[in-house]
């Protein structure tokens, strides 16, 4: 073979990799033949030189290739679903029940956030007892059963991603676009999907700031999709402000339920029958996306939704009473309400300050292992394009007690600015780019 | 302190780094504290976003304050003088004992060269039983007795040098203009010099390849010099053919005596007069540059030099009696002499095809630890701009019987292009760049 520090300078220099290289790159990883500091250096000159569509694609083969990959063949097509994240972004919780109750299956491994706020495994924590940790039996058990499981990521499912992407986190090689996209799409294929909506979030509450990054990311991941033959459709959409109003794990696991039942923030629910209608049609469970929005739209009205969030909720060990009585919800000890202080328009509402608002309160990760505050979190009352009259509340923060939570109210604060005139709300869907 | 993340992620994105914040990452890393595939990450974004002299002073200040600092004052001005590299460049073997006949200390610490032939001191292991691994005491107590010393580095001496060099030879990271310099200069400031002559070789044979590359690592190691308050003089040389006409350890040991004798190849003894004089100004024992150099070359014409070179050997336990008896040195098994099959001038003779036949020939070491053939290497008869008679030999390649022999010899007849009318010799001396 040959020798990794050649491997390492060509890319350096600009070079491409042939496939063969790549896989003996990753599988000398996880094998420990190939140590950490070659790899991290390695990862560094990705991120400088980049990598073409094939290398990317061969990257991602690799990583599917270095564990097992889950066969979900005999539930006919399963669609995944996966957003790049952003503050107050719950929409799997919604989405999720929505697409099953629509008949399609959907079988989700998600992982434990790291930011600010918790992860999808996080948030269903709000339910006492919700086992994340299914084994793969259990996993294809219930999917059979309920056609629904929200489970935690198996370590047997591409772990190079898992080792690779600990070290990137600690090398500062994170923010690279094929090794973002292949390490989001080697899950996704290890984990058995036949297609995949995916939520590329842009703006300052998301790790991708602008939307020519975006386009490419997600281009990105169309490619490799088309090298794996397997449907991709990713959804560019805002995340300069929070999405909803809820951030914070019980806190937005009660407003994905408000949701289910029909009373939730407009785009919350434009996303979800957005995503929700892409994945019955990548399912093959309706034939255009307009059908499709309709039966998502139906299975709010009608209550199947939520009906099997209660089902998925049971399933998995969870307490399903706490669906009906959200009251139940962790909560935290005090709510601060924030009130204007003059009639005006939200013109600004930064989401990247309400991320770190979060974080202060306990609510989000600043590293692997941190407890999280499940009962913490803000309600913004208010979003940019809302008139808010003078004394009324914009914003809610609820607090534990923490020493960081005025500094937190302070955050929230600030991360609003006012308008003396009227400003348009913000627009929510900014592009989308399909396999086809 | 700052994450090392932080300082990673900092330099990625084209930042700069203060002073503490490299001096941590070193101390750290020489600790063991920050692993290696921090380091790694931190060197490759150095290459990609370079350093400024302020970074690259402090760095070098960091890796001498790693170990210990060898403490010279007591012997006055002592000059140090130091090569980039390159093919048949034995210049130090010369210079050294004529300067010391000079009456200025020199105080040498070499390393074992990686590359295309051994270093100062596998060519001083010609010399039976010359010992390289002095103490600190041995160290001084000759260099105040015979006034010179040519030892091996101390592992005591910036420390952090060493470990953040076999580390960057791993992971691609060794071509970087403030990596180089920093490390050659903490060396040389750990070893207690009060000023450099350094000689950045140029060309094919050299690790830079073009003079703009040169001159900018030459300012890099006059701006550290600025900063450490160390005179420093650089020569930028031609290395896209060898220097002198012996390439390989006890051949180039036996050129460096010729040329002590007054029998040396022009471009080397142009050299050694050149660097000779630099070091007799910085140390103060020449009022100019020309005074210098007609004291050298008095030091050549008298035998004052070879006679320091015979009291050099013998004070580190070499055999002394090789310095007048040649013969004695090691001996290649065969040599074969290659002859012009036409009368034709040399147009081009590559210093790199020369340097890969002699590492082909076991002269030099392609991986740390490999043991070096000290008899065998090339004797160039005519180099860029020679006349050569049809039938007339024009090197020589001495091998001992392995089965690289004839791929080293076919690479050596390979590296000289021919041309049918007259050439001009090559311009040894490409520039000078000093700190005053």
């Amino acid at each position: 073979m040959t020798r990794v520090v050649e491997l390492i300078e060509r890319k350096r220099d600009g070079g491409r990799l042939e496939a063969g290289e790549i896989d003996a790159l990753v599988q000398g990883y996880v094998r420990g033949e190939i140590p950490d500091y070659q790899l991290s250096a390695f990862c560094m000159a990705v991120l400088w030189r980049g990598m073409d569509a094939r290398e990317t694609a061969a990257l991602t083969a690799a990583m599917v290739r270095s564990g097992e990959r889950l066969d979900l063949s005999r539930f006919g097509r399963v669609v995944d679903k996966h957003s790049t994240g952003g503050v107050g972004d719950k929409t799997t919780l919604v989405v999720a029940p929505l697409v099953a109750a629509c008949g399609a299956p959907v079988a989700k491994m998600s992982g434990r956030g790291l930011g600010f706020s918790g992860g999808t495994l996080d948030k269903l924590a709000s339910f006492t007892g919700y086992r994340v940790d299914l084994s793969s039996a259990e996993f294809l058990a219930q999917l059979g059963r309920i056609g629904i499981v929200l489970s935690g990521q198996s370590a047997d499912l591409a772990p190079a991603d898992g080792l690779l992407y600990a070290l990137r986190d600690t090398t500062g090689t994170v923010p690279s676009i094929p090794l973002i996209a292949s390490s989001i799409m080697s899950k996704k294929i290890a984990a058995g999907a036949s297609a995949v909506v995916l939520d590329v979030k842009v703006g300052r509450g998301a790790f991708v700031k602008d939307l020519g990054q975006a386009r490419e990311l997600a281009r990105a991941m169309v490619a490799i999709g088309r090298a794996e033959r397997l449907a991709v459709t990713c959804e560019l959409t805002d995340m300069d402000q929070p999405l909803g109003h809820a951030v914070g794990n019980a806190l937005e696991v009660r407003e994905a339920i408000e949701t289910l039942r029909g009373d939730g923030p407009p785009d919350l629910v434009r996303l979800a029958v957005l995503a929700g209608a892409e994945m019955l049609v990548l399912a093959r469970r309706a034939r255009d996306k307009r059908t499709a929005a309709a039966r998502i739209d139906r299975a709010i009205q009608d209550g199947s939704g939520l009906a099997k969030l209660r089902e998925l909720v049971s399933a998995q060990g969870g307490d399903a009473a706490l669906v009906d009585d959200t009251a139940g919800l962790p909560r935290a000890a005090e709510v601060e309400t924030l009130r204007a202080t003059r009639t005006a328009w939200v013109g600004d509402l930064a989401a990247d300050t309400i991320g770190i608002a979060s974080l202060r309160l306990g609510a989000g990760r600043e590293k692997k292992g941190d407890r999280i505050d499940l009962s913490t979190g803000i309600v913004l009352r208010a979003k940019v394009g809302t008139r808010v009259e003078r004394g009324e509340p914009y914003a809610e923060v609820h607090c534990s007690g923490r020493r960081s939570d005025a500094e937190a109210i302070e955050l929230v604060r600030s991360a609003f600015r006012w308008s003396s005139s009227r400003v348009p709300a913000r627009r929510l869907v900014l592009g989308r780019i399909a396999s086809r």
